[in-house]
């Protein structure tokens, strides 16, 4: 563990399970409750979208405590999102990253109400911040209830559902990957920007590299669906292919899916140059990002 | 339909059609979603809450406009909350208020989308107003989140969930309430009482006000499965019975649980006359909650 970035990766890694675990100590709710929210933050997902915000954040500030709270609210929306997509209405899933999911581990109910609760108390963590003006926590909230609401990520997944046995186009898949993926990746990179003080043309750089960066991180998840091994997912391979999902490799074949991504890791790369922000961590999630194996 | 409250009902039953209406062609949101969403949100509920937070405002200021965000957010996530009571590992009810559930009227994945959809919405509605100063934005949301959340109305999902099958004390039938219902209820006194500019020992005996207020409310829907008459609930009378639930008058008897009622709904009044908010629409609405047929 040397590079930067792997230096930087255990740093988000710890600062994050600090602020889940004050959460538990913090929080009066039912134990069962609390149980289960923690169970899913705590089951060992890749932080990739909080430590893109405080990526971000960092290429322009270094006082991090600034964007904690944005950065954990992100990742508990992620969590939601998870739990609420595995349940036996949506996909149908029992493992996920080598975990029982949610709803397995405990029941339906409490893996619904699990989501809400994290869902719901990601907007109070930015609302309590004391280290925010007003004027940021409502910029932050605004942004994040759009892209993770009905305009933003659950509007990708209600696309997703629709198109699960669908033959569908490439634009199509790119639009439900922009929405269900993407929008959180937007708002990781913006809330960074937007609290480090960028300027608006390097905001607009930016957003531009979100773009890429969340259908690369995409297209490498098919690739990875196609080649990767049970192990390292933590779930079966090539279960999307199983549910008749439209994918890159299959709609562009294993070999252009490749090219693809590489072409939108030189995008990604190209405009973070351009708003000023390419410091060594951030080039390097980039290829973290399009060459991870899981 | 002649009285100051059965007026102001009304009014208030038109101001939210509007609002929701716009919802609909405003969000760019896949149709199947907002579909699905204005579903319930045109349900045909009584909206009580945004009724009693509207009331509330108006017994310190007239403009109204300042707290349509917040009423409206308010309605959406009693909607959510709702939708996924009613869904198959919860509640598993076919019926709300004589219309099929949600997910009978769509299906399970689509509505559990709905509710995170309109959870999420109703936080960016009140960050996106143009009449509310950031900070009163803040401490909207702050509020909303913490009531509706893990130490509010999802905290006593989760324990109402657990008491199902047990035999309970009215101590924690009441805490019970207090959480899933009261804790809404509370918000929509409180964030009229703050938007009117009401003083803080105003809004502390509106706190109680609200306190009593959410008890009578959920005593009287008790009462009411005992002696309500299908067509107008909505849903099986006795069906909180056939569930083996714990409710007021099974613990208290039926007189009883109607004198307690009665003793709150005294209480609930006093308190209005201590915030100076003795308003004929809050007086009337007390005696409403209290003898509601349905």
């Amino acid at each position: 563990m040397d590079t930067p970035l792997q230096k930087f990766i255990l740093e988000i890694q710890e600062i994050l399970d600090e602020e889940f675990s004050k959460l538990y100590s913090v929080m009066d709710a039912p134990s069962l409750l609390k149980k289960s929210m923690l169970y899913s933050l705590e089951a060992g997902g890749k932080r990739i979208r909080p430590m893109l915000l405080i990526a971000t954040y960092k290429a322009y500030k270094s006082d991090i405590q600034k964007v904690l709270s944005s950065a954990t609210a992100l990742e508990m929306i992620h969590t939601y999102s998870l739990i609420h997509d595995d349940l036996p209405a949506m996909d149908n899933d029992d493992y996920r990253r080598g975990k029982l999911t949610n709803h397995k581990a405990f029941d339906e109910a409490t893996a619904i109400l699990a989501g809400d609760a994290l869902l719901t108390h990601s907007f109070y963590l930015i609302a309590n911040d004391t280290l925010l003006s007003d004027s940021e926590k409502v910029h932050m909230i605004r942004l994040l209830s759009l892209y993770s609401g009905p305009n933003g990520m659950v509007a990708g997944q209600v696309l997703d559902m629709e198109a699960e046995n669908d033959p569908i186009s490439i634009e199509q898949l790119e639009q439900i990957h922009v929405l269900k993926t993407g929008e959180l990746i937007k708002f990781a990179v913006k809330a960074g920007a937007i609290l480090g003080n960028a300027t608006k043309e390097q905001i607009q750089h930016l957003e531009t590299f979100s773009y890429y960066l969340g259908l690369l991180f995409q297209i490498q998840d098919d690739i990875l669906d196609v080649i990767g091994n049970t192990e390292k997912l933590g779930k079966a391979v090539g279960s999307d292919e199983d549910q008749n999902k439209s994918t890159y490799p299959k709609l562009l074949g294993l070999e252009n899916a490749k090219k693809q991504r590489d072409a939108y890791a030189g995008k990604a790369k190209a405009s973070l140059q351009k708003a000023g922000a390419d410091t060594i961590i951030l080039m390097e999630l980039v290829d973290y990002f399009s060459q991870r194996d899981h």
